[in-house]
């Protein structure tokens, strides 16, 4: 970390001049997204600041025991003094939070660990060495000698584990365990964040898992499952879109090198999951149905009916297991 | 730790005096057993020592990452004048390992993290607050001036994975990612072992977790599904045991505040895994019906048919809930 130094201590000073801080995140915002926004509100406020937390799409309610999670608004109007703008790459996307004619001449801090970020910032600290987001709050405020409270280290704490999710990604380094041993030190509840914010779920969505797994074909190393509407409606399920951890599921097993799972969606388009064992490019694929992601973890979305994406897929699929 | 550092003073004397090193763990070794044999087995060859590593079970070929696991022998006849034994409550749990004859005079160094242990041993490193005997074991070592090798701290980083569930277990402290933190900076590479010990799995288990979720009932807040010999002759299911994950899945359900998994042996008994959330009991259930565990999971064996058994136990569970 720390890759621009005088990006830090602009950002600082920035922060301990500023008044009324108006703190954003990325629609549909993640557990990185979230505990980062929450984390540096509550540090700043800490430090007698105005601070609003605001976002496109309200927090899922899996991390509603995080303190102050209702405060962040929908809506960013007010008088602001500065924009910090957390774990988002592009302006594009803050979605409809993001007002040009009222933020736009506001001083910017941009906190990002995305390498694909366009440094859109006054000023930027972007360091993709980190796990996530939260790991690079945690650092600015060490830097800036901001005492950490129990609320601030379960907000940092919960971005660190839902961006590695529980420290299985590739991401994670001696350094985000480092990050996580503080955040505990400092009042998080390790065990109960992992429990809240990766593994808690609906029944709906064990439903869903365990028909799709009961459907799910195996084709040489290729594991594949579709989940329509009508599947769904059959199985009761409230919720419109997801796979219930489909996916992530198949890709765990010694027989599957690569998994995908197609989602029917009400407007009948095909939503698809990628996943890859270590080795194997998914990515690829999905950028070339006009989606994208990572080796490991990609997606696009398709035209429906369910047949005809999966008979585009599925052969595509089959020819990376071949040539890897 | 350290909870007697004269016993860890005793053990470190006794280790190093030693020249043809018997290592042992229980029976149906757990990640922590292999980890923390395997780690302190290359750890003392390290030192110049003889040690063989033995166990009445082969270790699940889940942990065939470990170097020299292959090495863990299922008889233990030999000339030692050192037995070690670990993550081992009582003799019993050793099996047919333990040769009362030529065992029975050895020194022996019992090191484990249970709080039943007997203290068994000639000298006894017991510490019930560590997360895993391996963290027990990366202690000793490090007492001892061993130098950490990846070998060694994949090994105990294994045990501190599994025995934690990653990290989502109540014994999670923040010495236990000190102690993963250091494993990793010697060369352990967590998320591949986290992928290997914890979440990896045949595809076969995937097929009865799809079947019991399909299949598994909400009561109340009461999950509960059944596994048929009869339904794993249909899914083709080779394992003649196991849930596949069933009960660990079912608790994770928000709607949730008790699962229970009830699992037809070849022999016609049923095999019973229970869990409960955080705030509620099984333990108590469990051990009723001649079985045991702690207050979150625990399991009983109880004769068939499987319809004989859910009535017994179900109405039980309910009883739980209510009284919680």
């Amino acid at each position: 970390m720390l890759s621009n130094p005088s990006a830090w201590a602009d950002a600082e000073g920035l922060l301990r001049r500023a008044h009324a801080i108006l703190a954003v995140t990325h629609v549909s915002p993640d557990g990185d997204a979230i505990g980062s926004l929450m984390g540096l509100t509550h540090a700043l406020r800490g430090l007698g600041k105005t601070v609003t937390p605001a976002c496109q799409d309200p927090p899922h309610p899996r991390f509603e025991y995080l303190k102050g999670v209702h405060d962040i608004r929908q809506s960013a109007e007010g008088d602001f003094d500065l924009l910090v703008v957390l774990d988002t790459s592009d302006l594009a996307r803050l979605g409809t939070i993001f007002l040009p004619a009222q933020h736009g001449r506001l001083p910017m801090v941009v906190i990002d660990h995305h390498v694909t970020n366009l440094n859109f910032g006054t000023v930027n600290i972007v360091e993709p060495t980190a796990s996530s987001t939260a790991e690079i709050v945690l650092a600015l405020l060490k830097k800036m000698g901001v005492p950490l409270t129990p609320d601030i280290a379960s907000a940092l704490l919960t971005g660190v584990i839902t961006d590695t999710l529980g420290f299985r990604t590739s991401n994670t380094t001696s350094n985000t365990l480092a990050a996580a041993m503080e955040l505990m030190q400092h009042g998080a509840p390790l065990p109960e964040i992992i429990r809240r914010a990766l593994v808690m779920r609906s029944f709906d969505s064990l439903r869903l898992l365990g028909a799709g797994l009961s459907s799910a074909k195996l084709e040489g190393r290729l594991a594949y499952a579709t989940l329509s509407q009508k599947l769904r409606r059959e199985l009761g399920v409230q919720e419109e879109r997801g796979d219930g951890g489909l996916v992530g599921t198949l890709i765990t097993a010694y027989e599957v090198d690569v998994a995908a799972v197609f989602v029917e969606l009400t407007s009948g388009e095909i939503e698809i999951g990628l996943r890859a064992q270590p080795g194997f490019d998914v990515s690829q694929v999905a950028l070339e149905f006009g989606g994208g992601g990572h080796a490991a973890a990609a997606g696009c979305t398709l035209p429906g009916p369910m047949r005809d994406a999966v008979n585009r897929v599925i052969p595509r699929l089959k020819r990376v297991i071949e040539e890897t």
